[in-house]
């Protein structure tokens, strides 16, 4: 079975909320490339009964943490590709999100999975950009873009000592 | 005690993941009006411990939901305002988001209260544009933009009569 995104993380950066293995509260996005265009990565995800914004639809804020995780997923797995090395060889690469944008075309129905699919806009230096679009039964419910940065050198040793 | 925006929701409107006083789950947002700026609202938000981004800071997508509902309940008080009507007297005038932006500028310390920080930027038909601040400790970690959209009257109505 293909392993996603976030199954090469390491322990130590696999507790994320929106999308970390090892948090048993989190919402565990994973994401994999597209098998239908090769700068294109896809997660899916079915939202809880708890996550309405009001009743039959979808909160906004759950729908901006699926792009976000599933953008920085993105942006590791483009990063890792550019420097032509598989995901679980070192160092780690990990993305922190400098900017969250999401536009929410319409109302999205809960109760259904979602489909978010983004694609690989730009990797420059430690930035990658990446545009992301959310769809429910096939229809597009939001769009969004998420600049993603590299998680700085020093942070990740500090975590790995603490 | 001064009673929070999201209190004057009506029950069909109190279930929402990030505001609603109904959802159990939920993380219960609420807003006020600042005491010291008149176009501005505060709400204050300390994330559990499972909202982790990597350890020690916050989760991105738990910033974006605090400004999320932040934005869209100070709109909702922005247009009664507007009114000059209070915000238990009908018809309810509720708000979605039509588009949000977070800007993360420096990792969010986790474990300490976060300040949200809202402006009225404008109010203009259906349609208010909020900016927000969060800080932890005093220090801004990030910024963001909520254009909000009054629900739709048919929405309401259905949701009323299911």
């Amino acid at each position: 079975m293909t392993r996603a995104f976030q199954d090469y993380y390491p322990d130590h950066l696999s507790h994320c909320y929106g999308c970390g293995r090892l948090n048993p509260h989190g919402l565990r996005v994973q994401s994999f490339w597209a098998p239908d265009a090769p700068d294109e990565t896809i997660a899916r995800l079915t939202p809880r009964p708890e996550h309405t914004a009001i009743p039959g639809y979808v909160y906004g804020g759950l729908i901006a943490s699926l792009i976000d995780c599933h953008g920085t997923g993105t942006a590791a797995a483009a990063a890792y590709r550019a420097e032509d090395r598989p995901m679980d060889s070192l160092p780690p690469l990990r993305f922190l999100t400098g900017t969250l944008h999401v536009e929410y075309l319409q109302p999205t129905p809960l109760g259904v999975e979602l489909e978010c699919r983004a694609r690989i806009e730009e990797v420059k230096g430690r930035k990658v950009t990446v545009s992301a679009r959310v769809a429910a039964r096939g229809e597009e419910c939001a769009r969004g873009r998420v600049i993603a940065v590299q998680v700085p050198d020093e942070m990740l040793r500090g975590l790995l000592d603490g």
